[in-house]
């Protein structure tokens, strides 16, 4: 039994909140807070760009420290990215004020930021808000955060699963931002996942990698990838559920898990800057699903293919000139192609390689010239 | 000595014609020939797009099976791709009555195609003009000719230089086409490079491959590798110099060859689908000519820079971003970058990676909403 939620629902033992911080202009939310009242594990996942932002670089260092965590701190409007020492000393200077303010170390607090590129971040205004930040969270904070963590975003990604382990119920609650420059290996998202499941951190890493793979790493919008972009979850056991490692409470949760991140990482497909079309690409009969995730993507990114859906033309040449291009030695005469009709938002295009068994399957927006218009005037 | 002429130019023994078959409409030209009174020997290099159009499979088969070659077929409008085996039936028959009409065997007349792709090929058009075609070649045909394999370029492409081997005149004449979906390794471009010089095989096997990975292969539009991206080179001797190997004289028709397909190049992205930018990408301190190149390319292809440039957004950061995400190992605090002024047609973006002594040299154009709009209504 799975329920599942349109709406951000925190797992027991979790608290959150967002504040206006003044990194955004007009008192937007930028500033959010994730907390668990329990150390919690954590599992991330993040971009495999060779430039990461200073952010990414002290998650690693705590993370390669530490096995408990307790607090997720999130700005928005500044990604801390090609900052040097300086972004680095911020990031930490962030998570240190932030155990301080809540009574916990700082290499428990998880640091995450997004926005433009090559400014250094205003820790004085981070810093002089964490107090209103740390008193302010509750379980109805998440309403807040959600917002607290969004760039250029349309609207609010979230999502919760409920399913049962034992008689325990166990929840799973996921945020994401995200509205471009997103690419496979999570180029320029952020998701945030809460869970009160008790699990080892072996199960917890597994399934968290398995589920991304297949989410957020087959998204893209414009095949850019980010210097920011991170997956971070943390699992508190407050459900009492008894340890899930494998077997069948292992499956539940993965079934559950795939479901929060696939449903975020269609979200923000839905949300591309400036774009006109949802497309699902499902590339049948490859000889793997790494192939078959090749040539979905190669067709994902093609300006050529994604100007013609904006331009509802059938140009079946471009896709198959696409998969030709993506590297997988396909032979033109096994190639078939399936799609739906061009008129509508949601675009299906289906293509069987006729080389074997495995299939993957890729969502993308349509390349438009609002798009272009957006990512001309941002800084 | 070496003299450069912005306009194509027949060297001895070469003749040419365009004319129009109805395969475009409103009578413009759309069939090519390039033709050489004497046997020539040709050296070509083809797009590595996994599906290619059918004169390029017809075109290996001759070069495998002949070593002489005297005519080059070029029809614009159709580019014979994804035609399965009518379409190669189509390319031998075109070739097959050409040789016919001038005398000639069909393993000597290589074929080429551009445009749209997945229609049949308008066989019955192209045989009805043949006879008009050959008929009518001449040293000055080569200014129809020029214009006759053109699809939705906007000015010719043309170039040619002469200089000296001995006391003799060796003259390269190159033409060009490609406006769009121009992407490194030949994607959607066609080069013809004529030479009254006397060379062997090897040396203009060599010179071509050397030439062309610095020119045609460093330029980029939209990422998108084409189907029928073909240089076709013929070389007749009929300037009469001693013949070229190695040595000074090899070198001489390197310089000489290179000037031809880099201005080519140029012109092509010069004349980019709805392009507003003229960008020149040199990466610097690399630690060899392919990670450099691998680098200018990851930027020139990312929708973001393109869409900075676009806006006269000096966004830094898009770069960075851009370099991490090639896969080559940077480091952010070796990078340094200098970028001249955005408001200019022609925008110099240099990066030195500060690992080693190799330089590349890419370029592209941006990305505008013009662009969409010429590919989401192409058919």
């Amino acid at each position: 039994m799975m329920r599942v939620y349109a709406k951000a629902i925190l797992p027991a033992g979790f608290l959150a909140n967002g504040v206006s911080c003044g990194i955004k202009r007009k008192a937007k939310l930028d500033l959010a807070l994730f907390y668990s009242e329990i150390p919690a594990k954590a599992s991330c996942k993040f971009t495999t760009n060779k430039i990461i932002a200073a952010p990414l670089v002290l998650c690693k260092k705590y993370l390669k420290a530490n096995k408990q965590f307790q607090a997720i701190i999130v700005n928005s409007g500044n990604a801390n990215c090609f900052t040097g020492r300086d972004g680095l000393a911020d990031a930490e200077e962030s998570s240190r004020t932030l155990a301080r303010a809540s009574g916990i170390k700082k290499e428990a607090v998880l640091v995450s930021s997004t926005g433009v590129i090559g400014k250094r971040l205003p820790l004085g205004k981070i810093k002089k808000s964490i107090p209103e930040l740390v008193a302010g969270f509750s379980v109805a904070g998440i309403d807040k955060a959600k917002k607290a963590i969004m760039t250029t975003d349309t609207f609010v990604k979230e999502i919760s699963v409920k399913f049962n382990v034992g008689g325990k119920v166990v929840t799973i609650c996921g945020v994401a931002k995200g509205a471009g420059m997103i690419a496979p290996n999570m180029a320029t998202m952020l998701s945030f996942i809460l869970t009160d499941a008790n699990i080892t951190q072996k199960a917890l890493n597994r399934a968290l990698a398995d589920c991304v793979e297949k989410s957020f790493n087959c998204i893209t919008v414009d095949g850019c990838m980010s210097t920011n972009d991170s997956v971070i979850m943390l699992s508190n056991g407050a459900a009492g559920n008894s340890l899930i490692d494998t077997g069948k409470n292992f499956i539940a949760f993965v079934n559950a898990l795939r479901i929060v991140c696939l449903e975020l990482a269609k979200m923000i497909i839905r949300d591309a800057e400036g774009a006109s079309k949802f497309i699902q690409i499902k590339i049948k009969k490859a000889k793997s699903f790494q192939e078959a995730k090749k040539c979905a993507l190669a067709i994902a990114n093609s300006n050529l293919f994604k100007a013609a859906m904006y331009g509802e033309n059938p140009n079946f040449g471009r896709i198959a000139a696409s998969v030709g291009a993506s590297g997988v030695d396909v032979k033109e005469r096994d190639l078939k192609f399936k799609v739906s009709s061009l008129k509508k938002k949601n675009i299906f295009v289906d293509v069987s390689l006729g080389r074997g068994k495995s299939c993957a399957t890729v969502y993308t927006s349509d390349l438009t010239p609002e798009y272009i218009k957006i990512n001309a005037e941002y800084n």
